[in-house]
């Protein structure tokens, strides 16, 4: 592995990005035009647009009282955890780290926002979990169908730019500061949109994959039990039921966490230069695909969380793609897999 | 260096882009846009542009002719070569692989034209050298500036898209079907013109670097001689002067020919897909930032060949760059350097 100049391949292809990129992200004052946005896709680079959205009648109108109204009838979809992990790496009951997924349930729309705002102040609800509306199955288009005309119908400098009619998913994440999306990527290029409170982003371009640790851990899934005696869990990790590899274990997922540098950390770790920023209200993210993100999330006072972000297809052609999984499979720590 | 999926990281990657990239070049009819040309450069893939410079005042009148009397005053600097091979990897006569540099001199325009003209046309010439006109250091706005205003004084969709207001070159090449310049790689975005004659490119993208056979090489430079013999050597290769390394051997230089697949192969040759094409006059070709390339010429009867190349500065930052050279440093046959 040493390579001709006697630095390990590894540490030079991260260090020699660092030096080339900077780990301040670009902050731009209006959207891109498409040739803009382009150029940030070429070179697979982070920017954000303050107030991009500041405009939208989501960011203008939307409140935990108006959603309440609004969606007085509906039932939504709420990934249940007990700590905010959803699909996250867990510690299971015999020590194992497992990939976790949410219990899923339908919940009245009103009672759903309901828990999540009195959690947020501090009120004493049902055994502590924690609700998260995050389906990422294109739910705004579908679920929450009436709220869509509130938001753009697509980021048309990223239509233009990539071509596609039509994001691929567009989805509503609505929660509390309890919820935290692990760290992981997605083959998106992903515009974000900040519409109430908060969210904190981790970034680490997808050649850092030597840096995540990644694991293959056992899906496993929460269920929602009745606890027979007071101290019994209410969510329960079970092997999943839908896991397709027949529970063999087969997702890889990042255990490294960044904001604990020190714990799961592999060798290269340390050479990580995370992008970190924080999301407004009105603000929006251009994510490029591949990037690793950890997303927080903070709410103003007695309020909730909720963004809506915008999926569009990646381009497999080119290199990042291919080179992408050449850095994974060069990695000696992908091979205890 | 064995996969998680058991197959070689090298030989996953190259075969992982051949199945998602084509190796027909895209051809427009017409040039792109700065968005459209933005799209190529973000997944580092060439086109053509057949008849882009169909009505360049340089493809409507230069001719041989015309070029003799428009420079009939001028002196140009010429490299010499014994076989067309200037920069190119070359048998010593201790039988070991240098690299050929050319011997430059300087040489009354017409006299050097009417020189490649008559071996073009098979007429016999001193010693059967090869000359071929090839500074690469910007000659077309420097030597050869009073035929500057014939072609465009840069791409515009190239400036505009990559926001340069100058190319960094802008290179003349006048020369015969006996020169072949050996396949290697330039950190620029080229858009290449071919004004007269044709031009035979063959491609490969910059992950292909364990394909090629990179070979640390002694640089050595071609000298003219005064025979003593009759079968003296006219042209003499000796150590470089002005070898930087100071004779070291510096010089990482391909010497697998795609045109000659089986010699000096490496276990991974036969996995490349080499992009070809033919340019003829008035074609633009976009040969994208490291990629390999090797360039051979015909002519038509009577004629010379004739071709602009503008370099614009590449984009160091984003992943291309780090990951290119992560390829190069991972490959076991770059270790022997
Ligand atoms: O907002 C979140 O909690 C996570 C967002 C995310 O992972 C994404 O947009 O891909
Ligand atoms: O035209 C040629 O002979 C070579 C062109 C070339 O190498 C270039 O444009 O970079």
């Amino acid at each position: 592995m040493a390579s001709p100049h006697g630095a390990d391949p590894i540490t030079e292809l991260i260090t020699t990005y660092n030096e080339l990129n900077s780990h301040i992200i670009t902050e731009l004052d209006e959207e891109p035009s498409p040739l803009e946005f382009m150029r940030f896709v070429a070179k697979n680079t982070p920017f954000v647009v303050r107030g991009a959205a500041a405009n939208w009648k989501a960011t203008q109108t939307w409140t935990s009282k108006f959603l309440t109204s609004h969606l007085a009838d509906e039932t939504v979809n709420v990934a249940v955890t007990p700590a905010g992990n959803a699909d996250a790496p867990t510690t299971y009951k015999d020590g194992s780290l497992v990939f976790a997924k949410p219990w899923e349930e339908d919940q009245p729309f009103p009672e759903f926002l309901n828990y999540v705002i009195q959690q947020e102040n501090g009120q004493a609800v049902d055994s502590g979990e924690i609700r998260y509306a995050q389906t990422q199955n294109d739910n705004l288009r579908n679920e929450y169908a009436s709220l869509f005309s509130h938001v753009q119908q697509d980021i048309p400098f990223a239509r233009i730019a990539l071509e596609q009619e039509s994001p691929d998913a567009i989805n509503l994440w609505i929660g509390n500061s309890h919820s935290v999306t692990a760290l992981h990527k997605d083959n998106y290029e992903n515009l974000y949109v900040q519409v109430l409170g908060q969210k904190h982003f981790v970034l680490l371009p997808p050649h850092c994959q030597p840096c995540v640790n990644e694991q293959t851990l056992k899906p496993m899934q929460y269920h929602r039990t009745q606890p027979q005696k007071p101290n019994d869990e209410v969510l329960e990790l079970r092997p999943d039921d839908n896991d397709e590899s027949g529970g063999n274990g087969t997702i890889p997922f990042a255990t490294w966490d960044p904001d604990r540098p020190l714990e799961n950390a592999t060798a290269y770790s340390y050479l990580a230069e995370p992008v970190r920023l924080t999301l407004w209200p009105g603000d929006m993210l251009y994510l490029p695909c591949m990037w690793y993100h950890k997303v927080s999330q903070s709410c103003f006072p007695n309020d909730i969380c909720v963004a809506v972000n915008y999926w569009y297809d990646m381009d497999f052609a080119g290199p990042l793609y291919p080179l992408s999984n050449f850095v994974r499979a060069v990695n000696p720590n992908s091979h205890n897999r």
